[in-house]
């Protein structure tokens, strides 16, 4: 018999399923309901564009969107990704486009390409799940930078890069709607940030998978506007289109997206061709450009019903971010108490949420991520009621 | 400015984009008879039907189709995959399972799982090479095992195996109409690799993309019928469907898939939703397992006129396979000839096909590679005619 446990790798061999994964498997009951999950509200898929633009990408090009891609990504819509990033004030071309199989897979790409064990990533303190995951599977070590109301502490971080020792490989942020804080970065951290990066070579990776989902606030230039050069731009249109799709991009410069394609050949030779078809023919004829302030006035909705409901129903000593943007409510305890150990209490009153220790390197305990789009209306109202119950009682 | 060379992890600094990718493009001008590259032939795509499931899976199940799936795969099609395999002798359960995006992808995961560097692969000479360009991502080292008329020489993976030292991780193969030499393993080394995989506890990557193509000779089980708990089993839609989809599966022990699946997470959470839907209404409906006969029928007619054209056109100096199935027939040319040289007088004549070298892990160069599915009748004859001519005048 083969022991398989002693033929993993490294890398892998203590990799275990989170007990996040593991939580979110509890959290599909019917009767929860479930602030946990990082799901788009299925109504925001526009079903009925899919049927039509699929029946016409098999009627016009079937031959094409079932055969393989090149391992960039089908042409146009590289060419059309590249044209409709100038609106957050990224130059680029077709060359500077990779499309994946999801952001994760973007970060993964990275990772692979850029990280050998041990080297160091800096991550915000808290950050998102799939991209410390992505870099654990890398054997990365971590340093992190506290996030402030106006986006990572860049103090902390200008300390980080001056220590001796090997440089940080990267530097992973989503600055637009975080995911879980929904802190955004203002305009002059975004410059001080690309600042630093020129001061010390450092490579930013930025993830930007909400920015075109905003409620409030001025539209503002992603980080790479400010650092071209230096940022490797990471987007999506899980949000805005269909997760399911599995369709998002890497941009970046030349160079690094010719090692990320022969990395991504040997990864899985390319995308799915069909669904790069469909998502074009939307993009060129208006219909995603179109639904996204749909999309984004069904979220604010939500968001609003869920902080109305905090306001009301939530103990005095809990505070909690109003995000402009995206999918989070990010919820802070009094300090000495822990999101893990009232999960089981939640669940009791048929309500989930994710607990802020997994967003952490250490530590974060007396933090919640609560999505507020998932659920119906009348639904937060009630979850909000009955979380704030459970909050109360260990009071 | 980032001098982006000396960021790369060692694993991928050396990564090139190979020589036959870079032929590749030049094999896909229209002018050019190409019996090179791994494409199946477009008309072998059932875009109707696809388009009839595509409709009726928006319109039954939308919400879930474009929705995010668990990392496993959706269930309904892992169930099905399950009780499919058992025409190839294949026991398994949905636990069994694990849904991928293509073939490589399962390569790719397997690799990442299993080997840290300097981990020893063994592998079929000639061998795929996307298999080699996986394991090579994770710098592998090789040992060869060559080729016969019936499989593996196995006297020589035995010598390899009493080799003091660190034992091999993996011993890759594709026993069912091998790409490229298109071999079939017999019964016997079928039996007789599963005797010595439990001897020596190796673990067998079994990848078997052609199977179902059969024109000619006896079904045959596959080698995880012999060998179940030591072989990881790899399948895909590639072939028979569309490669366009990516949707290919693992099939393994219990312990295997579900490491596999952590590490799935971390690099691309899920495979593509819509078309796994698509993929299980086809499958549950008969249409793939109904359309594959006439595919194999399709291909078989051009294999036969690929062997006769070379009987006709090719010098007597050169001989070739003649493969029971799937895509490919094996070219061995004098052994002082090397098809690298040959290949841009071939390209003038506009006719294309793949190095030997390209599967060798050194050596190889006096073959060829060539796909007898992907052109029109007509061509084949004509690419062979000049393919011959080219060959003559080399000799």
């Amino acid at each position: 018999m083969i022991e398989w446990n002693s033929l993993f790798s490294e890398r892998v061999i203590d990799l275990k399923a989170s007990d996040i994964r593991e939580l979110l498997k509890l959290t599909i009951r019917p009767e929860i309901i479930s602030f946990a999950g990082g799901l788009p509200n299925p109504k925001s898929f526009p079903v009925e564009d899919i049927f039509r633009i699929s029946q016409s990408v098999l009627l016009n090009s079937g031959e094409d969107a079932l055969q393989y891609t090149t391992t960039e990504g089908y042409m146009e819509l590289r060419k059309f990704l590249a044209a409709r990033e100038r609106s957050v004030g990224v130059i680029s071309t077709e060359d500077n486009i990779l499309i994946t199989s999801g952001s994760q897979q973007g970060l993964e790409l990275i990772a692979k390409s850029f990280l050998d064990p041990g080297d160091t990533v800096i991550v915000e303190s808290p950050s998102y799940l799939g991209g410390i995951s992505a870099f654990r599977l890398f054997q990365a070590r971590f340093e992190t930078v506290p996030l402030e109301e106006d986006g990572a502490d860049l103090n902390v971080l200008r300390e980080i890069l001056k220590k001796p020792g090997a440089k940080p490989k990267l530097f992973y942020t989503v600055p637009t709607f975080q995911n879980p804080s929904g802190i955004t970065y203002s305009k002059d951290k975004r410059k001080e940030l690309a600042e630093i990066s020129y001061e010390y070579d450092l490579t930013i990776v930025e993830d930007n998978p909400y920015e075109k989902l905003r409620f409030s606030g001025d539209k503002i230039k992603s980080i790479k506007a400010y650092a071209p050069e230096n940022t490797l731009y990471i987007s999506t249109f899980s949000k805005v289109l269909s997760p399911g799709f599995r369709i998002a991009w890497v941009c970046a410069p030349k160079d690094v997206i010719q090692k990320l394609v022969v990395v991504k050949q040997a990864t899985d030779l390319c995308s799915n061709a069909y669904v790069q078809h469909i998502t074009y023919q939307l993009l060129l004829r208006g219909l995603i450009d179109r639904h996204i302030p749909w999309i984004a006035a069904m979220y604010k909705e939500k968001r609003d019903i869920m902080l109305d409901a905090m306001e009301k129903y939530f103990p005095n000593e809990v505070t909690w971010t109003t995000p402009n943007g995206g999918m989070f409510i990010w919820v802070t305890l009094p300090e000495h108490m822990n999101s893990k150990e009232i999960f089981p209490d939640a669940l009791k009153e048929n309500v989930a949420y994710v607990q802020g220790g997994a967003f952490y390197i250490k530590g974060g305990y007396n933090h919640m991520r609560l999505t507020f789009v998932y659920e119906s209306n009348e639904n937060i109202v009630e979850g909000i009621k009955r979380l704030g119950n459970v909050l109360r009682n260990k009071m």
